[in-house]
């Protein structure tokens, strides 16, 4: 339970050395930091700094994991007391080496200790119209991926991404599709997530959190504020800074039956360029104000 | 039926005098021009580029109306022989004058001949996250406009707008969502609009256009490519270059019974650049391609 790993590194960054007192661990219990939000923090420091806040769980990403090494990242969470909370991310059904990806994924995520693969399902293939082929290759491959993932104790989470994503990134743009697909499947083997930023603005979203009951894998927090940016993608804000109903989409999933962790995942260049460890006080800070 | 405004400048800009013949008249019987695919041509200029390219209807908007006068524009549409398929806009129930403002676009709908008034009804008020105290706002705010709007023999058509617009423009995001309002009036006093770029995505659409059928008031298309610009306003292209089904949501109204116009909506800043009547001509090409 402390942070072996450059621990001279992070002091040199202002991180506090010594455990918070035992409120603000209570009151962290179901926090979350996905990696994501701090991108270029280097994943010892990430786990160092999550420990150094009291923060007592880690969204990872498949791509930082094999850059520090799989076996020794699931050392490092392990040795420092951190939940792995998700795995982001399997899922792009449509590109060729699918199988083989997703079904390295979920081994990935057995070996880092987490039940939840994050699935980003994948848009239209390149020059196709066919949207309803996409939604039905989806299907297709998560009924094909699901017997691995039982074996190995995984939970394949299907991600319903904002409909903007639509086209380039995720064919499942509600919450109440990805429950469409998922309740063909047993609930310990495949559920949803369910993430703020995507599901908002969705007028039946409650009902659907209602229906998604324990097949919740993972509840996910950020904010929306505009303009968006070019592509998008990185146009996400802290938890508070936006008009999503943050507290209010924790309460309908803890209505539901979730009691799993809240974990804030924000993509933001500006983010990106700040210190990882003030990004995660930012998201700390968040949480506390507009989530528990 | 002829053009009789600025032919001198269209001849000069290379716009075809004679009339097309009658087959490819057929072809474009239910075809009509947004003017704001070519927000930058001049109203008269547009209405006899359409004339001349047999294009029988086009979309007006009230600024470009306000400029060239009101009674001006319905005389120069009129002696043209163009029908206004639709008025753009009304709604933004967030605004302090939104009672006055759309009051006025009712009449002014009224005085160019068309009985379709388009309403984008908002997005949240300035720091606000009451995303369903802005849609009853907005279900309240139609209810107060529908008699003055059917005393003047013109329906309301409540356009949902893309999900990536429930912040900033409109927070009715979906045509269930449009259709939950619209059905508490007369079918003849409000409305919705079929968009292709707003609707496209949504895997309830097809559905929800058949259970639409005489409330569908207006039916417009453009394309969906990414990456999507800054703001994501003007990212919209042209029938035919990006991945939405045109031709089946075409078919899915006509199945629903409508057999009015289709509108031609592109914004898109490249194409504002473009002579006028480059882009109509565009316009008319791609939906003979890939829309009829």
């Amino acid at each position: 339970m402390t942070a072996p790993a450059a621990a001279g590194g992070l002091a040199a960054v202002n991180v506090p050395a010594a455990r918070p007192p035992a409120e603000a661990r209570t009151a962290l219990r179901r926090f979350s930091f996905n990696q994501a939000t701090a991108k270029h923090w280097p994943l010892a420091e990430v786990v160092a700094g999550c420990v150094a806040a009291g923060v007592p769980g880690i969204g990872l990403w498949r791509e930082p994991v094999a850059e520090y090494g799989l076996a020794r990242s699931a050392a490092l969470v392990r040795d420092a007391g951190l939940t792995v909370t998700s795995l982001c991310r399997g899922g792009f059904f449509t590109a060729d080496d699918w199988r083989d990806e997703n079904l390295r994924a979920i081994d990935e995520a057995a070996a880092l200790g987490t039940t939840e693969l994050v699935l980003v399902s994948g848009g239209l293939p390149a020059g196709s119209r066919d949207i309803d082929g996409a939604r039905a290759r989806v299907a297709d491959a998560i009924a094909e991926l699901a017997p691995h993932a039982r074996a190995a104790g995984v939970r394949l989470a299907i991600e319903p991404l904002h409909p903007m994503f639509s086209a380039d990134r995720c064919v499942i743009a509600t919450l109440g599709q990805a429950l469409d697909i998922a309740e063909r499947f047993d609930p310990g083997v495949v559920g949803v997530v369910v993430d703020a930023y995507h599901v908002w603005w969705d007028d039946t979203v409650y009902a659907q959190i209602a229906r998604a009951g324990d097949r919740i894998a993972a509840f996910q927090v950020c904010d929306w504020v505009t303009p968006l940016p070019e592509g998008v993608l990185l146009g996400r804000a802290l938890p508070g800074e936006g008009c999503i109903e943050l507290r209010r989409l924790r309460e309908a999933v803890d209505a539901a039956g979730y009691s799993g962790p809240v974990e804030v995942e924000v993509f933001n260049a500006e983010a990106w360029a700040r210190p990882g460890h003030e990004v995660l006080a930012a998201s700390v800070d968040g949480y506390l104000r507009h989530v528990v």
